[in-house]
């Protein structure tokens, strides 16, 4: 994870800051944030998360039978509209995954946001990647998924933006999290690790020279590749997911977590959400309803 | 849709209903609320969706080359630890879904939601079926899924919420959302349409009893059995969805879609969300931050 993969965090906590202005502290908080009940609380949350992960299993177990020309990592210079992969030659398979809501849930960290209702802090969150261990738990079906990939001979990589400064605590949380091992620079790649920042394409292509990449899951599009954060505006990078052949990747290589709780998926106005085309109001008998 | 599956509405708007203390009329609404953004604007939603679409299309076409013994249709009298499927016989295929934010997204009516800020109304919602047909759209990967599905000669049955009163209404907005055509009674089943008012599982026998029902799919876990409503507390419906052999049903016969704006899976406070031993807070020497 990284600052800028939290910026939704403001917007979804707009609503309590105008109440600011007239309480000096923070309101009360009721309920946790909508999407905070969906992703870490509900039912719906848990079966589109353990569905991911079934699918994935069936596409992975299908795809190690016949090994494929290519991997599903983008390769350098492709582009969306005409997608290229780095040949897999006959390396080894793996599967990366991001960590944070891929194959880990920041119970513990959220907890404590939603709690104070500050919103996200850079500073707690750095103290969270230390100390945050024993307050984590597996996305649903990541933590046998991981399990199972490795018993298909599958190598299971994690590409995060946590900060390579905190690798030995991140290796504890993926350990306490039911996610089994991972070592620093073999099978866990950090923000830190290239001078790249928070974008990952540099790290994926180190993996994918290394290794015949047959699946990957994340929970923005950031995981999949670094091209979709250049599509503006919000409505031209959502159309770009949904453009062939991009299209037919998801879940079939490319698998996408739920995160409706921060992140690249939140951001827009009304302008970007709401097409001028698809805007309702309730007839003059209605009105004032 | 019914009134009942709009119930998280309440718990999204809490915050500037508080600020409505203040102000007389609702603050201005900046951005639509995160949930919103997510499902109707973000790559990554749409990428969910294509996803979960992509894979019921992989899964049924595999499952019509050799005619399974069961419908994913829970029979009469069957538990979630210990389920059992109405038997396929030689009936034909179907797929049975539900309508709102399964294939079809509610765009101007969450428009005009969120623009107001008056959270979730029975009568605009009533409105909405009668007069939304011109600002509906297909959940991603909906139009073609189900054009797919009718292409490999199976039917496609809608079993929604929506009034029995408005069936015709609702047969234009399937329509006008590219998912081709409905029958009220044949391949649409409402609410109304038995006694059993928002309950699913008597609509879900009808059909079983005519098809070999080989995939459904929902927003809610009440589309795939009414027993999953049953279930409390949250964690208690959270953990029926991970329990085997449910468990395994997601993604392989049980297709979910992602809905973070409204319904069953945003509910429960601060206790239902965050296990007691999953809740952190930054070291004393990081407090106050």
């Amino acid at each position: 994870m990284s600052v800028a993969k939290r910026l939704g965090w403001a917007l979804l906590l707009a609503p309590l800051a105008a109440c600011a202005t007239v309480a000096p502290s923070p309101a009360p908080v009721a309920d946790p944030p909508a999407g905070m009940q969906y992703l870490y609380g509900s039912g719906e949350g848990a079966a589109i998360s353990a569905q991911a992960w079934n699918g994935l299993l069936t596409y992975v177990s299908a795809k190690i039978k016949s090994r494929p020309t290519d991997s599903v990592v983008l390769a350098d210079g492709a582009s969306l509209a005409a997608p290229r992969f780095v040949p897999c030659g006959d390396k080894p398979f793996a599967a990366v995954f991001d960590v944070d809501e891929t194959v880990m849930l920041n119970i513990g960290y959220e907890y404590h946001d939603a709690k104070t209702g500050r919103g996200f802090d850079a500073a707690a969150w750095d103290a969270w990647e230390k100390t945050g261990e024993g307050a984590v738990g597996p996305v649903p079906g990541a933590d046998r998924g991981v399990a199972a990939l490795r018993g298909l001979g599958v190598t299971v990589i994690f590409n995060t933006n946590r900060s390579a400064a905190n690798a030995d605590a991140t290796v504890r949380a993926i350990k306490a999290a039911g996610l089994g091992d991972a070592v620093h620079g073999r099978t866990l790649y950090l923000s830190g690790d290239d001078s790249m920042g928070s974008r990952k394409d540099g790290r994926r292509a180190t993996i994918a020279a290394q290794y015949c990449v047959i699946a990957m899951g994340g929970d923005q599009l950031g995981d999949f590749s670094d091209l979709f954060n250049s599509a503006q505006p919000v409505s031209a990078r959502r159309a770009a997911t949904l453009q062939p052949p991009v299209a037919g990747l998801w879940g079939h290589g490319w698998f996408v977590m739920p995160n409706p709780v921060y992140g690249s998926g939140l951001k827009g106005g009304f302008d970007d959400i709401f097409p001028m085309d698809k805007r309702w109001a309730p007839p003059a008998g209605e009105a004032g309803r």
